[in-house]
This record gives C-alpha cells, structure tokens and sequence, in this order.
C-alpha cells in the first residue's frame, strides 16, 4: 500500500500502450497506486480492486451493484471514445462519481481529416492524382472545370458537438458563412460559436458545401435519407466523418452514381467495407477507412488527458480535460465501438 | 468616338471569356471605348489603337518605339498572370505608365491547393482513397500508422511572395510555427506577418511540412537540388505547387523513391509529365497536373480586378487590386507562360 | 394548473426586471408555470412552491431539509453571479439537481472594461482628459514620454477563469504573449487556450501588463501583497478587475504613490470608497466604482441563459448556457454579492 | 569616399534622434555613407550633397532644378508623415526616383488610442475616474446605466487607409459588423478587408460607434458638417483621430453640449486648443491632446523602415516597409505637418 490513490487501469477494447507513451504512464504510477488489468481483464479482477478504487480507466461492466460497493470511487474513465450501456450511470451519479469521456481526443484529428476532405472534393485532388497514374490528365484550366473555391462558399454542419467546434476554427480564413443544424442547441450557443442556427431542410439545400458531423442516437438512424439527400444542391460537396447510421447509403450510393454531388466517406454500414461494395468504384466520391479520428497523437492524448484530470480530482478539484457526461445523454448514443 | 477612355483588348495567350463574365465585359463596355482585338491579334491592328490607348489589357510586344508612340496610355494590365520580355519596362515607368499584374488572382486557388495538398500528405488521403479501390485498405488505427496532426506542426514555406501570404492565414488556425525563407524580405515583414525569419537550410531541416512557394528568377534554378533535399527531415511532408524551375527533379524522384519523405507537386519540368515518367507510379507522392491556381473563380476575378482599377485610374486615382510591378524586379522573372 | 412544469422566480438580491426583458419574461411564462415570488420573499412563499419546482432561479435559503421537500427539483439557477453558503449543494447534487451559475454572463463586459482600462494605461487617456480640463495638457510626442503600445506587449494574467478566457481572444489581434498563473489549471488547459502556463512570480516580474482575474477563496485572501506587488516591473500597468479580497490595498496605495507602476481598479476593499480614502487622489491610477461587469446587456443576458437553458432541461437534454457549478469548488468560493 | 551609397540625412521637423535610437543610426551609417545635415538644414549644405545622393532621408525642398542636379538619386523618403507640396513630385517619379512616406509607422499607435477611447466611450470610463475623484461616483448598475458592449455594436469608418487598416483586425474579437465609407476603394477592397462597402449617410446613420479615419484633401474640408452629424443615432459614440479639417467643430460642439451623442477627440482645428475652448469643459466627451500617433514606438520605427527599405534599394530590389507614393495622390493632401 502506497497511500496513493487507487486508479484501476482495465482499457479494453484501448490499448494501455496506444493510449499511454511510456512517460505518461511513468507518470500515472508516480501519481497513483495503479492497478493494471489490461492482461487480466476477468471479473473477478476487476472485483478485487473496485473497494480500494479511486478511479477506473476504462470501459468494465459496471452495474449497480458493483458500483455499490465501490465506495471509495470518484471517476469513471471512458478511453473508448462512446458511453456503452454497460454501466448504471444513474448510480453512478447519484453516488457522486464523475463519468469521464475522452471524445475530444479525436476531435483535431477529425476536423483536419473533413477539412482535407472538403478540400479534395473542392479540388478533386485524389481524382487528378488517380488520371495522372492512369495517364489521363488534363493541365490547368482544362483539368479544372469544375474546382471551387472553398473561400467564401456556403457551408453546412449537421451536428455541432465536439466535431463541428474543432471545424469550426479551421474554417475561419476561408470567410464562410457556416450553417448549422443542431436540435440539442439553443440558436445563442450556435451564434456564439459564429454559426448560423438553421433547419436541417435549409442547411441541407443552401450550403456547397455540407459536414455530416452528427453522433448517433436511438432516434436519429438514417435521418439522411434519399429525400434530405434530394436536398443537396447540384454540385454540392458532402463529407461524412461522423456516424453511418445516420444516412442511408444505398440513397446515397444512388445519388452518388447518377453524378448529383459528390461525397467524401470515412463511415460505413459496414467495416470493412465488403468485396463487392458498389461505392468501391464511385468516380465521385473520396473513400476512406475509418481513418478520420484514430492516429496517434490522439490516441496518446487520451493518456494525457486522463492523467491531468485525475490528478486535479485527487488535489478537490475539478477535471477539465475530459469530457463530463450529461446525465441527460449519456444514455442515448447509439455508437458503436470502433473495432 | 465616344469621350470614353480607349482599352485596347489584346489578351491572348489568356482568353476575353475566361476572364470576363458576359456582366463584366459589358461593365468594361460602359466604361471604357473597348477596342477588342482578341480574334485579330496582328501587330497592325495593335498599332492602329495604340495612339488613343488609356490602358492596354493584354501581352502584346511594346518595344521602345511602340511605347513612345502610345501618348496617353497610362496602364499596361498583365492579365496572363507573369511579366514577360517583350515589353520595355523601363521607357514604359518612365512615361509614367502604370504595369500591373493579375499574379494575386491565382493566390487563393493555389493556397487551399496547397492546404489541400498538406492535410492529404498528412493523412494519406489520396494514398487510402487508391487502397479502398483495389480492395487493401486498413481501418482505423492499423490506416494511420504514419498519419500526423497539422496543428502545432512545425511549418518552413520557400518564399514568402503572393503565395506565401495567401497560405499563412489558412494555417492560423493549425497553430503552426511558420518559418520562412525568403531572401527579398527584411525580417521586420515576416515578423508582422506573423512567420519566423529563417535561412534556408533551417527551413527545410527544422520543419516537418514544407510549402515550396518561390518563384523563377535569373538566378535561382535549381536551388533545391539534392544536397538542399537531403536536409528535409525523414517523414517531412513537402508541397511543390509554385515553379518547377527551382527543383532539380532527378533528386526529387530519387529520394522519393527511397521513402526519404512524402511530397505533392503540381508542377513539371516538362508538362505533359512524358507518358514513362517514373514519377507517374511514385507512392510517396500525390500528383497534380498543374492545376493549382488556374480555377474558373481565379480566371474571373482577373475581369474583376482590371474593371475596378482601370475605373479608378479614369478617375485620377490610383489601382488597388492587381498588382503594381516593381521596375526594380519586373526583368528578373524567368517563369513561362501557362499552356 | 397549466401542466407546464413549474418554475419558482425568486431573483433577490438580484431583481426581476433587470434581467428579463419584457420579451423575455413573456417567453419565461409562455415555457412554464412560473411562481414568481419578487414581491413575496417570504420563507413561507417558497416553502409552499417547492414541492412542484421543476426550477428555482435565485438564491433562497436552501437547508437538506427544505431540498428533500423539492422532490421535482431538477434545477438551481444562481442569477447573481456568486455562488453563496446558503444551499446545501451535497444534497442537491445526491438528489440530482442542477445547480447552475450566471457568472459567464458578466464576463464581455468584464473583458472589454479591463481591456479599456489597459489601453488607458497605455496612452494616458484619463490622465490626458484631465490635463485637457485643467489647461495642462502636453501635445503630440511631449505628451507620449512614457506612451506604450499594448502590440507585443508581454502580458500576464493572474488567475484564467472566466474573465480570463473573454479577455484572451480580445488580446490576439495585438499578437501579445501571454503568461497566465492558474493554480487550477493543467498546463494543457493553458496552452490550448493560446496562454503560457506561469508562475505567479513570473507572471509578475516578466509582464508589462498583468491582469488581475482571480476570483477570491478561502485561501487566497491578500495574496498579492506587497512582496508580489514588488515583483512588477518599473512602470508596469496593473489592472484589478476582480475581487478585491486578493490585494492588499495599503501595500498597493504605497507603490503608487511613489510611481513606482500605473493601475487601474474596479474593485475596493470597501465599497463605497471612503470620502477621505487617499486612492481618490492617486495620479497614478485610473480609478473606478466596481463597474466593470454590470451593465444592462450583461444582465439581460442572464434572462436569455435562463430561458434557454430550462427550455432545453424540460425537453430531457442537458443546458449548455449557465454554467455547472462544480461539486468541487461550489463551497470555497468567498466572493461576496454586489451591493 | 567610403564606396558606400550617399544618403543624405535631413530629417526636420522631424529629428534624428526620435527617430533613430542609437544601433538604429549606427545601422545606417554601417550601410551607407551619410551625410548628416541635422545640425546644417541650410540649402547649400543640401545643394552640396545632392548629385552624389543614393537617397533623401527628409523633407527639404525639391524642386525640379535640384532634382534634376540628383542624377544618383533613387529614393526621397519622408519622415514626418505627411507629404508637402515642396518636392516636384511629377519630376521625381518621370527620373525614376522612389517617393517613400512613413506613414504606417504610426498606424498601430492611432489604432489601438482609436480603440481605448471607443471602449473609454463606451463604458464612460474617464468619466467614471472624474466621478471617484469628484466623490459622485455611482456603484454597479447605477453607474451603468448608459453603458454598452463593443461586441456586436455596429461600427462605421470614415475612410479606410492605414489607420483603418490598422484598426479592422482590433475589432475583429468583438464580432462587430463594421461599415466603411471610402470613395477612392472599389467594393471588393473593402470586402476583402472584412468591411461592408456603404454610402457616407449609411456609415452615420447606422453605427453605434464611428470612427472619423479619412485624411484632408483639397475637396473634404469640414464634410462632417452639422446635417452629417445629425445623422448620428442618439447615444452613438463618435471617435476623431485623424484630422480636424473634416469636421465642423462648432456643429460638433453644439451638439455635444446637447447631449446628442458622446465623442472622442484627439485633434483639433487650433493645436494647443484655446484657453477658453468651450471644448475643454464639455461632459459628452473624452478629450485628448494630439496624442493617437506621435508616441516613441511609432518614432523609432520609422528609422527601422528607412534603414531595411534603403538596405533593399541598395541590393536592387524594392522596398517593401515604406509607403509608395501614389502618384496620382500624394498632391492632393492637406495635411499639416504635425508641431
């Protein structure tokens, strides 16, 4: 016994060492009596240290009773990046302890990857890398019929959560006008963030330029179906970096082959994405593996985060990296674990 | 004869329609008595308007002789975008005859290219875009082994001239230092436009995306030859959409081939790149056929340009948007016309 | 009975009127049942309500005792801008109750005040204004000996709460560094706010501007004292903007009344500044009656947050205007209410 | 003979001293061989050194006899900040010689007094500091009680050359709507500057806060004439920094006294103001002796600027820290030189 708190480190389905550099775990031991679980992720493991545990770091099953006798617990740390409904978070709650999420961590590293997509589609950048290996180029103003500028365009957001506020900034120097649908925001909040608060059908059909950034929930699947999607204007540019529950992809792979828009895709139904997947052809479209939040330095942001913020909880203060749930959604999201 | 100022039209290699909208050119016809010489490009013709001519917009050859003869011309207008041989700057400054540019025109186009270029070389954009079609990609973390943030990134740009000022408020919100180098600049401009005053060499060795932005002159060919290459640091990212001129090519492919670092280029020593260039099948690098600045928005915004100044100059006042040649540089390019 | 949920108003010492407009009030009774109680304070008035509050928005005397009665409670609304000993928060968070704070509402005009009064340091401006009166007043370059420029400027901030973040983005265009000491806050906090994370005896000794920000604790009672205050550079400008309990005003009377920096205060140790008070006379201040953060639009917007934030708890979602207070901190804050 | 260019340092009304610190002139005698006439402003003394000059640092008379004794001559670079009709300018230009003007040098210093004293206007905070000085100050919100934000106020320019530059990105945190009125820009410079393009009656009659930015010319004398400030919102807050001879100060006073709206003034028809200025006693406005520019950091950088740009000219490149003249404009100024 060290005296130190107790943080109890079981990240599964995270990688202790994805989300930990060896400094910052250096430094998570010198701040607390950890105990790793990482290889012995069984119950009774977890059982054992729950008494002592002033944090857990990770996604256990947590239901009532467990928590119950989790007296001495202060946080709950998801390093996943989705709250599964595996905890009793009204318990939790209702004994004082803070549930923690590490959303944010992912949020730089989707907006630069949306952004880099915008700009693609802005430019068919991929598309002219494609013709050049193939042979088929055309120079300047020839291979350049239908590139815009993404200065001073009419962009939309649909969702303005963690993704849409680290967009947001990067969108800045180019001077647009950015609408957003967002029904969980008051327009106040919108227009501080410099947005416009808008209709779905309004942000869908006045934008070229549109950021499906919204997280899924038990109410919202498909919700961009072929009709929103008519929406779009001709031309339009579309970037998926958030959720595919939220839009219908055979609506959209429809739309796609006819030529109506163009589309940036980084979510799938399904991943991978199978063999014979019509989308893997699409000449108007940017494809992507669900590339847009995990890279490194997010991934070891995640370790930084957690090591900031329990150490402000074990000095009486409050955390102010990670993300504290709301009691009110923590149980809605529909997200699944990345695999 | 209408009272109204002369413009003589002459705009070729560029073109009357790509430049000016049908609402532009008549906003030129209001104006101005237009003399348009688009589809009669001979010296005669050129001759004939040049006595009245207030403003020439276009390339034609002005030796001395033919300046001397031009009494009330105040403006020459460069609309192709570089300032060619063929006119004799020096009697025209000394007739107090404006020269003006369309260089700025293209700036905008060329920096969300050149963004665009960057975030793909930092995330494999178009690299996972190529695995999702022939069926090799990887999800998530195992896609984004190599892919790093732009934010807080250590940025050097080649250059700091039209380019270079159109691209730095593009990275402000990626909180990047900015270092440059730029031989024409004393470090009192760099500094208020908020980049590093640096050498060349630190530049390339200290920074892990490089925007090469310099223009051709008389003496710079070639300056980034392999030994100027060999200082990018391993894993640099580096973007080449200004002159293919100052690059030696051979030590580009070479080091490329290697995986020494990863680049974008826009530009070619020869274009079209020939059919077996071994460019053409590069990995490490996303290829553009020229295409960064020469966009229908960039083309029109030169009408814009040349309506506003050239009405600014019948009224006594003095151009503010193209741009005004410097007598002491206008000789000293050496960049080629644009196909 | 309406079936709206019932809000309990009760804003004293705050007062109705000053912070709902007539639109808003209106839209206050348009959402829920509202049980106003301005005029009837009485401990008997509240009592009656309780038991049916969705809400109550004030700050009423609230015992365990009387919150165990308010079985529908689901939010505390603090509209005075402090929170006070006079609830007992343990309980209200066991029971899941929200307690909410308008602090953030006073924090645009806290910023833009004590940017004001900097430049006033700066320039001279009230000082220059009373010359001008008094016939004294030195022209151009004699009247600028010790005129600074806030541009570059190094800049401190003593504490980087709320006030802190609205004066921060206000600072930028001047393209000043700025430290900032916050016992509170992980360096990353600061860093990704675009502040240096600092001692508090750097962020004295290195700045040519310090802002005083920090809120008072039960800790932190005269912490600038005259050995801090001795830290600031000749001729630095010092501006108290926030809680007066953190200076020790004798000490800071002595320094400047020798010259030795310039200040500007909002904030006294005893409001009304006593007749004879020797600060009243100082050359070397601006001097001002707590003025910084009550202005008609920063109450007013305490109205709108109210609104907005009930509106979205009635419909299940969390609020997202007023600020959460934090179980951490809630009890050690020792601000007292403006008069 | 050191070999080195000749300039030729003539600098009154300005002096050497305020405008060159010490390493600032020892730079200048490093790079060129200067013949100081600081101490000997007689025309010989000028006339001496003439044929030999590289540059003119100063504002002797030039008339187009001596300039064309100047066969050397590149550059005439005014210090003071205003350009005077004693330099034939047409003759100048027609040799090939730079007229270079420092007036940028004092943009900043205009543009952040221009702000503190919007701000002082805004929160009456010279006022307030009277008041507590007086002992008739009111607390809190009974002090307040014309008290108004900057943020999102609607801000008007009179004129948008440098200093309204140097303004723009100052206001651009308080996400204020800002309205120009410049007559020698076309629409799309303004828009480019993040500035809505309006009529003189429009920038008047819609602002909560104007800015009087324009510079006198021989046609703009007293255009802010009494019908011009009557268009003023009630309550607008009016902030003169640029020149007198604009504005009809007798319409001006009247209508402060009147309490129509609140202005401040920095510059005035007759500098020093008369002893018995009704100005001097007036409530509705903050009063300043000349002092928006003159200030030692706008000084000493008006000697970096000469020393980079002529460091440039002597390497055959132009110069990029100075102002061009315009030929077009630099007759038409009114300007007084500055006491």
């Amino acid at each position: 016994m060290t005296g130190k708190p107790v943080v109890l480190l079981r990240p599964a389905p995270q990688r202790r060492d994805r989300i930990f550099t060896p400094d910052t775990l250096r430094r998570l031991h010198d701040l607390f009596d950890v105990v790793d679980l990482e290889d012995d992720p069984s119950p009774g493991a977890v059982d054992r240290a729950l008494p002592d545990a002033f944090a857990i770091v990770g996604q256990p099953d947590l239901p009532a009773e467990r928590l119950r006798g989790a007296e001495r617990l202060k946080a709950i740390v998801n390093v996943e990046g989705n709250f599964f409904p595996n905890v009793d978070y009204a318990t939790a709650f209702a004994q004082g302890v803070r549930v923690l999420g590490c959303g944010t961590a992912y949020s730089q590293a989707v907006a630069e990857y949306a952004l880099g997509l915008a700009l693609d589609l802005a430019r068919g950048i991929t598309r002219g890398d494609r013709a050049v290996r193939a042979g088929t180029e055309e120079y300047t103003a020839a291979g350049n019929l239908d590139a815009v500028l993404l200065r001073r365009a009419r962009v939309g957001m649909v969702g303005f959560g963690n993704l849409g506020r680290a967009l947001r900034p990067l969108l800045a120097p180019f001077e647009t006008a950015v609408r957003v649908y967002d029904p969980w925001l008051p327009a106040a909040v919108l227009q501080d963030a410099g947005v416009v608060p808008s209709s779905l059908e309004d942000t869908l059909s006045d934008s070229d330029f549109v950021f499906v950034l919204a997280t899924a929930t038990a109410e919202n699947a498909h919700f961009l179906d072929g009709s929103a999607l008519d929406l779009l204007r001709p031309g339009a540019r579309l970037v998926l970096v958030s959720r595919a529950n939220v839009v219908d992809y055979a609506a959209l792979h429809e739309r796609l082959a006819q030529g109506r828009f163009l589309a940036a895709i980084d979510v799938w139904p399904e991943e991978p994405i199978p063999a014979e997947d019509p989308f893997r052809t699409l000449e108007t479209a940017v494809l992507s593996a669900h590339r847009a939040g995990g890279i490194p330095q997010a991934f070891t942001s995640i370790g930084d985060m957690v090591c900031d913020d329990l150490e402000l909880m074990s000095r009486g203060l409050p955390p102010v990296r990670l993300q504290v749930a709301a009691p009110e959604l923590v149980t809605r999201y529909r997200n699944k674990p990345v695999g």
